[in-house]
Formats: C-alpha cells, sequence, structure tokens
C-alpha cells in the first residue's frame, strides 16, 4: 500500500469510528425507551412479547430501508439481535405476580438448572418459593403446608418414583405440575397420587437461555384446568409461548426428534473418537456447515453424561424409534454398496416429494442461520 | 389495558421510531463509507476481508460499548451483520485483477452453480472468461487456444474422465485447475493429462453465499505453483481464506465430515418420511435446537438428487466411513437395549475426554448460534 492508501484509509476509518460512537449512543437511547415499555407493560400486567406488535414494527422498517436503499433484511437482523437484548434485560425489572393469594410454591429438585431458572421466574413475579432437594424428605410436611403448588423437576429417571411415593399428601387445592421432558407417564403418576388440579409442562429450552422470549412451553392438560389458569397467564407474560399437547402424542414427537437425534449424535461423537479424527484439522477445513455441525455434536459432550443417559433411557418408544433409524440406515447402505445409483435417487426423491414445501423452506432457514455462522469467524 | 397504559406505551412507541429512523441514517451512512473503504482497496488491490482490522475494531467497540453499560456482545453481533452486509455490497464495486496479461479464462461447466459463481467473480476482476459446456466440445480446441488457465466444473462422476479425454491439448504454459470436492483423483488426473502448471481447489461453500468474505478455499498444490501465485493472491482479494492440504488428508477428512454426514441426514429423512411424522406438529414442539437439526436435513431435500448421489457414490472411501458409523451405532444400540446404562456412562466420558476443550467451546458456539435462530422466530 502507498502512502496515500494508506491516508484514505485511516480518513475514512476516522470517519466510520465516529459513526460507531453515535451508533452505541443510539443503542443506549434504545435500550432505555424499551426498559420503559417494559416498566409499563409490568405496571399493567401486559407480556412482554407481543409478536402482532413485533411484526408490524418490523414490517415498516423493512420499508423505510428500502425507500433508503438498505436491504430489508439487514434492519430485520439488527432489530432482532436488539429485541432479544431487550428481553434479557426485562428480568432486573421483574414481572406482574398474576395470582397474589396463592400461598407459597414448593419446587422439588430446586437444585438442578431448570429448577433454579423457574425458581428464578417465580421469584422476579413475586411468588413465595420453597425449594426441596433430595436430602429434604424429612421437612417435606412442613413444606407442603400451605402450599398452592408443588412444581416437580428432578431427574426423568426418579421423577414417576417421586411423584407416586412422596407427593400422595399434598393439600387438596395445591396444583400438582411437572417439567419432565417426557409427559405421559409423568402426568399419569401426577393425576394417581393427587386429587387436586394436575398439569404437565414441558418447556422445549435448556436452562441457559437468558430469558423465555418466544420459547416455546408444551402444556399437558390433567385436571381442574381452571385452578391453573393463572399459571398459563404468568408463563405467557415471561414471554413463552403455549403449546398445548395430549401427552402421548407429544411422547412420540419427542422419540422422533429428541431421542433419536440425540442418540445419532452421541454415535456420531463416538464415531469420531473411534477415528481418531483431528479435530484442529476438520475444523479448518469446515465449511459453515459442517462447523454447525460439528458444533451441534461437540455441545453435547459438554454435557452430564448421568442427565443424558436418563433421557436416553426414560422411554421404551426411543428404542424403537432408535433401532428403525438403524434399519433404514443399512437398507441405504446396502443400496450404496450395490452401486444401485438410480434406486438410491428414486428414494432421496421420495423423500423430498414426503417435504414438499418443506424443504425448500428449510433451506432459506438454514442458509440464513449459516450466514450468521459465517458472520461469527475470527480471524 | 386501560387508556393510561395505552397512551403510554404509545407515547414510547413514537419515541422509539424516532430512534429507528436515526438508526437507519446512521446504517445507510456507515454503508457508504465502508463502501468508499471498498472502492480504495480495490483501487490499491488490497484484499477486503482484513481480520487484523476487524478483531481491533470490534475490540474496540466492545470496551466502548462497556463503559456505556451495554453488552460488548451486542455491538459485535450488530456490527459483525454490517460487515457481512458491506461485504455483499464489494460486488458493485468490481476486485483488482492481479494478473492482467493472462489471456483469457475456459470455465468447463460454466453452467453449473459453482462455475456461474467463478465466472462471475473472475470477470468482476476484470477476466476476459469463456465457458465450455457439454454441449461445446466441439469448439474446445478454439476456446483452448491462448487460454491462460481452464478451470473445471464439472459433476463429479464424470471430472476424471473429461479432464482424461478432453483437457490432454491444452497450451503448455496454460494453468490446469478445478473445484471438484474430492481431490486426489482429479488432482491425479490433472497432473497425467497437462504437463503444465496444476492446481487443485474445494471452495468450501455453497454457490450461494453471497460473498467469499471469510470463506475458506482448500488449495492443493499440483505443479508449478509459482505460475499461479496470482490466482492464490486474487481468490484472497476475493476475501476468502485459502487453506494448503494435501489431497489424500483433505479427501479423508472430508469422507468423516461431508459424505459421512451427508448421509445420515439422508437416512433421518428418509426415516421421518417412513415414519410418516407431522413434520408441522414437530416444528410446533420443536425447540431451537430441533429446529435448527429439522432445517439442516430438510434442506438436503431442497437440493438436486442427481448431484447429491454424485457426492455420496464419488468416493469408495465414504463407504467405509459409512459402515464404521453403522457399526458404532450398532454396538451403542445393543447396550441400550441390554440395559447397561453404567457401560453407555462410561462410553459417553470416554468421547468427552476426547473432545476435550472442544466440547466446552462448541457448546458456546452452538448457544450463539442457537440465540440467533430463536431470534429469527415470528410470532
Amino acid at each position: 500500500m502507498n502512502e496515500k492508501t494508506t491516508a484514505d484509509l485511516e480518513k475514512l476509518r476516522g470517519l466510520i469510528d465516529g459513526v460507531d460512537q453515535q451508533l452505541l449512543h443510539l443503542l443506549r437511547k434504545r435500550l432505555d425507551l424499551v426498559a420503559q415499555v417494559g416498566a409499563v407493560k409490568h405496571g399493567a400486567g401486559v407480556p412482554i412479547y407481543a409478536p402482532q406488535r413485533e411484526a408490524a414494527m418490523l414490517a415498516k422498517r423493512r420499508e423505510e430501508a428500502a425507500n433508503m436503499d438498505i436491504s430489508p433484511q439487514l434492519i430485520e437482523d439488527i432489530l432482532r439481535r436488539l429485541m432479544r437484548e431487550s428481553y434479557l434485560n426485562e428480568k432486573d425489572v421483574g414481572f406482574k405476580q398474576v395470582k397474589t393469594d396463592l400461598g407459597h410454591i414448593v419446587v422439588v429438585g430446586g437444585q438442578g438448572q431448570l429448577g433454579q431458572l423457574f425458581t428464578q421466574m417465580l421469584t422476579l413475579s413475586g411468588y413465595q418459593v420453597k425449594t426441596l432437594d433430595k436430602d429434604d424428605w424429612q421437612r417435606a410436611p412442613e413444606l407442603f403446608d400451605g402450599a398452592g403448588m408443588v412444581l416437580v423437576t428432578v431427574p426423568i429417571k426418579v421423577t414417576c418414583d417421586v411423584i407416586r411415593n412422596q407427593l400422595g399428601q399434598l393439600p387438596e387445592t395445591c396444583i400438582l405440575a411437572d417439567l419432565t421432558s417426557i409427559k405421559d407417564e409423568p402426568l399419569n403418576a401426577m393425576l394417581d397420587a393427587h386429587k387436586g388440579p394436575v398439569v404437565g409442562l414441558h418447556p422445549m429450552f435448556g436452562p441457559d437461555v437468558g430469558s423465555l422470549a418466544k420459547q416455546v412451553v408444551v402444556v399437558c392438560h390433567g385436571r381442574n384446568a381452571d385452578a391453573y389458569e393463572w399459571l398459563m397467564e404468568q408463563i405467557q407474560i415471561w414471554g413463552a409461548r403455549l403449546v398445548v399437547a395430549d401427552a402421548k402424542e407429544h411422547d412420540n414427537a419427542m422419540q422422533l426428534v429428541q431421542a433419536m437425534r440425540h442418540f445419532s449424535s452421541f454415535v456420531y461423537g463416538l464415531n469420531l473418537c473411534r477415528e481418531q479424527a483431528d479435530i484442529d484439522k476438520l475444523l479448518q477445513f469446515s465449511s459453515p456447515i459442517y462447523r454447525l455441525e460439528l458444533a451441534m455434536v461437540g455441545r453435547l459432550f459438554a454435557q452430564d453424561p448421568e442427565l443424558y443417559a436418563d433421557i436416553i433411557f426414560a422411554q421404551q418408544g426411543s428404542l424403537t424409534a432408535i433401532g428403525d433409524y438403524l434399519e433404514n440406515y443399512q437398507s441405504a447402505l446396502e443400496l450404496l454398496k450395490s452401486g444401485n445409483r438410480q434406486a438410491f435417487v428414486e428414494q432421496f426423491k421420495q423423500v423430498s416429494q414426503w417435504f414438499g414445501d418443506f424443504a425448500p423452506q428449510f433451506q432459506n432457514e438454514s442458509r440464513a442461520m449459516l450466514q450468521s455462522v459465517n458472520d461469527m469467524k475470527a480471524g
């Protein structure tokens, strides 16, 4: 580079620095304004996540951007990122308490990560929360006395036993709820153990989400839905979306997506380990798509093996799903070995047809994801 | 909501709208300034992607943000998104031509998507590009006459045949290069067919990337590297990063990540299809992580079955990798069936140890990805 080029670049970079200063001030201003919106909503008990308002606002900004020859997707992506930040900050304000005369809540398994998250959210909403852990059972009668809700979030392998053996003596008006990732058995166990209101919940997110905004909570109704209507409203105030489902239907879907995919990711990791793959080298070669896939496999092995074994071993149905996958894998491999390229192409087309409009939709979605993975790359 | 709440919210939203107007103007200004930087770099032939400058700039902004009580990650994410936009716009300016006395370039297979992308990039850099497609072979002698480079990007199943049968009569100083996703066989075929400079390239990205900034191109040197040094520089000016690799090593790594993962995603789709899964319902239940995984599977089936079969059938080594995976799957399933939870946990721990520091690193990376997947959710 000659001196003139260097000087030109320096000058432009100085101007960009100035723009970025203004940008930071604007971000600060916007975060403060949205925090004020949060405070007003908090006072009025309005949910923090308002999908329609959000969609209308984004549509307007996209239009304005287009008029200024700015890509509408750019302003949408930036505003979505900003909204995430604002949702995170909502926690500092706290949330409206929907049910003020509930009595206290007992979180059974309150030392687990999910238990801690719900304890935090309930506390931020003004509820009195007591936790009961595995060494606290001698205190149980005292803790359950006067409880308005008992929320079960213990390891999946002991959930049904805990419900059956320990939760048969709750106050009759007390709500019994659980957060287990399978729903049919725990729900039946709760209905058997307790005569009062019962509801099964499955939060479809990890305990490390910063905010519940836009996250999904599956609800399987048990008994006396009127009595826990406030809880549904409370969860929505936290920003989550409720999806009501039949417990069996939920479990079947989970076997297909969760148990099966968990297991095949586990095997993928095992496979890399046995082949003594060089991860550093794989990453060097990796395109965004493979980097993403490696990350999805690797993240599994940062988790607690016990917890993970619990999920895999919890459901008899998973075994069937996992076995079916093996059969399909074997038959596809046979095709490959026989060199029957045409049959392979035919099968591919069948699956494509079955995916229908979802295939291109997924392609678009994943393109956006991959672009943001690429954005994250450092030198 | 009462009237006061509604009025308060309206007022705040009006103020937010005002901030967003200023934000759009600032974005416009920043894009224009970066475009000027691009023009200066273009004139001087400096690569558009400058990792060190980028890292230094982000570090500075993060510090400034922290001083204003703004999350450093927020400003970094927004600036990275803005940089992507600027890279996209670079194309409008064109790129410096490193080699001005090359003669013309022939892209063999120029109607394919990757061929079109490279034709576009080369043309934007001032080179004269002629394309040769499968019906054009009678024009080959005329097209090759005086060519400075021939770039092969034909379907993988015919690559080596095309090289062996059609490219034996190139001018001796002509560079012969290919873009095939396997490297060993095509590189050897090129070295056999042509006595002049030879280089194998594997662009590690799909033809739908908007910009080559930060993307990886694998380089397998063949012969007379001096003669194609300009090409290496040219690709870097487009913003890509070069990774030099041994062809066999590259192919082995690709079998592990690419062929194997492609195949297991294919089986996953086949499995969903055979189980007649209800995609709508699966999506409703899906947490960000499963939505991402479904999208990665589904995107496969939006692609061309023939192209896909080519990739799977191209390498004998893939078959071994795919078979090894099957064996590991079977033995893990046996463990599951026998109910040997402890052995399963042990195996899990072994793999975790093998992943070492990569496991938590992948967990952090994927957390960021999953957050941006969640940001994209509409109501």
